[in-house]
């Protein structure tokens, strides 16, 4: 059984999850199965996960066999377990908790050879329904205090399967990095009475350096702190605590900035390996009027030093009034995304 | 003129430094120049390095010569500059300083083909011990919070030169991680009236299956929350507040216990690439009773997910009682040092 385990001096929740298979020996050596041959996440190799958890498919299609574009499946590697009801326990000086949760993967198209950028308005409309729909159904749990939803691309950041997908863990707490938004949100709101974020976009829209792109509802921009080259976030310009929140019609135009900030990044940095990670409001029901959604994309590009984990300091060498006007001036145009592929095993 | 930046929301700095030559279109590939032709850390091209801070070398030798085991530089490539006045200015809804700072680099032993492990005990010695000068120097300059001194080996973690180094980076703030550390620990002391470092050790020793090593002065352990596989912490066993309070046994028994450390990671893990960073207590005369100095050492195993900085939540797929078992077990006296070789331009 994992386990969550807190730092009693910084307060930070950790996830033990051995049975993910990583002994000592293991990091020895890269020893990589050359998953390749077989995709699980492809058509016709429904058999290769556990069960879907939900799809968008054909009518009349069955679920776990062909005929989807778009499927939700438990992680076969759960980080944490849904079965088990929390406990929490001193461990002397420390505090566990039992590791339950959901990990789930949003498998985000039936093709194996686009990615999300790629892949049209409609159809990057649909993923970010199914995070929707997700976060709706496992808000509900009162077990869990946080809903993370995430993507890795590229194998520099993470992703183990190449075949585009993005990952779900509903957790019982809150991650620090949110926390600590929503901390330093609420000591701004009880001080200004205003939402910082809104604050924040009024100012960058006023002063238009680090916007990468504005899509009526959202934009684009380069935080003026940013730790990394090239870390952009979208983010709603109305106030909003929860990516629940947002009209159909904001998710399809969330759907088009998105697509139009990836393909920038692909264009202004020859498809780099990168990680986005929404930030929301957690499940609580405490009013959020302090806090703001937004998503986060972090290009994986600096081999990064390491000492940034031991010391929380950044140094990042692009300014990032200097990456916001090289990824303003891509010709988006220039995009050639990959046509759609005919897929095994959908015969429509 | 590098500068720093405080994030509004969430209070941390990040320097930007766009002098270290990051432009956008530097990313899309890697160009690496090859270094390894001509070392600048190597003696007899002192000339290749700024001139020298302070150096350990040969009575009669002269400065910026060989004929010295370690040399202090400041970097080439500052991300901080040392010249000028500290000035904090709004810009708008945010804060910016100038890029005040020192950046220095420990050569730590004149041979290139020697790591810290490989290198005598009274040679690790002379390593802390310039730590210690140096910071002690720095701290009289009244522009600087806190003096952090970290290690990056291995080009995957973060290293651009082979040869031995470590670096120095004195600074106008404290670093984030050390700051919520002083704050966790704080909150502790102001509750308990003890240190909970030293409550974290009492309870390690008791236990003992976090243990790596004991050197009767320090102790090295996994910490019960690690956030990265064989992440080891070396620690004082008696309240130490800052790293310059050790009388000079005690950085030989350091010096003894930092050598074993790396040596069973060397071992355990194939020669990883590594941090390692101090966190002392910031330059500020107040009292520090509450904070306890360690050094934090980050073997870089896993492929970071990424994520991992977006949301500031950790997978560990690691135990720390399986990590310290395993590095426990390690036969130390397997490791076969590098011999020190004939240095060229050494003539003793």
């Amino acid at each position: 059984m994992p386990e969550l385990r807190k730092d009693p001096i910084i307060g930070r929740w950790v996830i033990i999850s051995t049975e993910r298979g990583k002994r000592p020996t293991s990091f020895t050596s890269v020893v990589r199965t050359n998953e390749a041959k077989m995709c699980p996440f492809c058509p016709g190799n429904e058999h290769a996960t556990p069960p879907e958890i939900m799809a968008y498919r054909r009518t009349n299609s069955e679920p776990n066999r062909p005929g989807w574009r778009l499927r939700v499946i438990p992680n076969k590697y759960p980080a944490l377990k849904i079965e088990g009801n929390l406990s929490r326990e001193p461990q002397g000086i420390y505090d566990r908790m039992n590791g339950i949760g959901a990990h789930e993967v949003i498998i985000e198209t039936a093709d194996h050879g686009r990615d999300l950028m790629d892949m049209s308005i409609d159809e990057i409309h649909d993923v970010l329904w199914s995070y929707r729909e997700r976060m709706t159904d496992l808000e509900r749990d009162s077990r869990f205090q946080y809903i993370l939803i995430f993507k890795n691309h590229g194998e520099a950041a993470g992703a183990s399967l190449e075949h585009a997908h993005s990952q779900l863990i509903a957790m019982p707490i809150v991650p620090k990095r949110v926390m600590e938004e929503i901390v330093g949100a609420k000591r701004y709101f009880d001080f200004k009475e205003r939402c910082i974020f809104c604050d924040i976009i009024r100012q960058e829209i006023v002063n238009q350096e680090r916007i990468v792109s504005d899509f009526d509802a959202f934009i684009a921009y380069e935080p003026f702190a940013s730790r990394f080259p090239f870390e952009t976030h979208i983010i709603p310009k109305t106030h909003q605590s929860s990516f629940l929140e947002m009209s159909d019609f904001e998710y399809a135009k969330l759907a088009a900035c998105l697509k139009d900030t990836l393909i920038r990044l692909n264009l202004a940095l020859n498809n780099p390996p990168f990680n986005y990670v929404l930030h929301t409001r957690p499940v609580s029901k405490e009013s959020h009027d302090h806090f703001h959604w937004h998503l986060e994309i972090i290009p994986k590009l600096t081999k990064m030093a390491g000492f940034e984990w031991g010391s929380g300091f950044f140094i990042n060498p692009t300014a990032p009034e200097d990456a916001a006007a090289f990824l303003r001036a891509i010709d988006v145009s220039r995009y050639r995304m990959m046509p759609e592929t005919k897929v095994a095993g959908d015969n429509v």
